[in-house]
């Protein structure tokens, strides 16, 4: 049976400060590794061990990947990271923490961003400060300079489908570590979730959902292996 | 111009211990993690930036990668792990110090073993607490029972034509961190040197080593990265 393990990074220092982050690259903070370690701990106390993983270009990502196929005894997997999988791109808002905001923009105004589904922030500025056009990581990929929700799901769901739904239908165990919301995109398709309910869902930190899918990879299952 | 950079893994505990280790999976010490993560300092320093990566199967080359990698602020370039880049498989003497294997063996045979291009030391027994038929990594693989270094070179070379000269050829900087012997395949084959002179060839842990080569992939000089 295919399987698909989903976690989302462990606390980053912006998690920390309440600072919209996106695509600005963050470490983890202590207790972030520490909840990637547990999510590897619970893996292999489950038996639920991946056979492949991918995750985003981001640091946060790729590091709680690699913790928790440490602590899985996984390490030797392969491993695929991709843009496509990197959190939503928060335009202008990226840096800002929530008092900023509100007293730039209004509260009426940040509950729209925080909850619309396809309204996305303004544009991050040309120039800024969290500019990332020079960062050789993104040579040649079109950064997006804002993203809503579905600009978000626009660009995982073909990354899913061309690059991940082939394994599991080949019977890979698959790992995904990554974002909010790029992991909210996969669970939007594969529990068939609404465009005004997703945005509300609370994907939360270090905890692994796994999807058991029959052979079409629809969802026969999903729940956190911790409550198994 | 294309490069190439070999990263021997940092001191794993057998390393200190002074055993034979080869396929079996030691971790690093604190010592050798300190030394991978100024490997990838000092490729920053140097601003000789790597675009991709190889590693083995083995923790401690993965760990050596990962560190050195994030050290250098490159931790989301593309990575691949294969076991044909996995340390000199050392058969019965796996798992014995030195003064273990003088004892059972006599110093001249572990001279012999230490020194040979071609002479393998004796298989590794079936069922030995050090077999890994049952490790799952390794599935799919012929695991070899015991290797001379003329062994190792000969799965290491086809896959460094086959996986990483391509990606020399159209010009990235490709970093491998491995282990003492499929270096030395590595570094035999770009620089010429003889079947008795590569066996006392040392290469240091934590050293990154340079290959600048042509378009044809011949190697135009080689150096340790520290001494520029």
């Amino acid at each position: 049976m295919p399987r698909l393990i989903l976690v989302r990074h462990g606390q980053s220092q912006w998690n920390l400060e309440n600072r919209f982050t996106g695509w600005w690259d963050v470490d983890l903070t202590a207790k972030g590794e520490e909840e990637a370690l547990a999510a590897g701990r619970l893996l292999a106390e489950k038996g639920l061990l991946p056979t492949v993983a991918f995750t985003s270009l981001q640091t946060r990502a790729i590091k709680t990947l690699h913790l928790a196929l440490e602590a899985a005894g996984r390490l030797w997997i392969p491993e695929t990271k991709d843009w496509r999988l990197n959190e939503r791109h928060y335009g202008g808002l990226t840096g800002l923490d929530k008092a900023e905001t509100a007293a730039k923009h209004g509260d009426d105004q940040v509950k729209v961003w925080r909850r619309s589904f396809d309204i996305p922030p303004p544009v991050l500025d040309a120039g800024s400060e969290f500019d990332l056009g020079r960062d050789v990581r993104y040579a040649g990929i079109a950064i997006p300079s804002t993203e809503s929700l579905k600009d978000t799901i626009a660009r995982v769901l073909p990354y899913y489908e061309s690059a991940i739904a082939p394994l599991l239908k080949g019977g890979d165990t698959v790992l995904v570590a990554a974002h909010g919301n790029s992991l909210r995109a996969l669970v939007k398709h594969l529990s068939g979730i609404s465009d005004d309910e997703i945005t509300g869902l609370e994907i939360p930190t270090g905890q692994p959902i796994v999807y058991e899918l029959d052979d079409a990879l629809h969802a026969i299952e999903r729940y956190y292996l911790s409550e198994r």
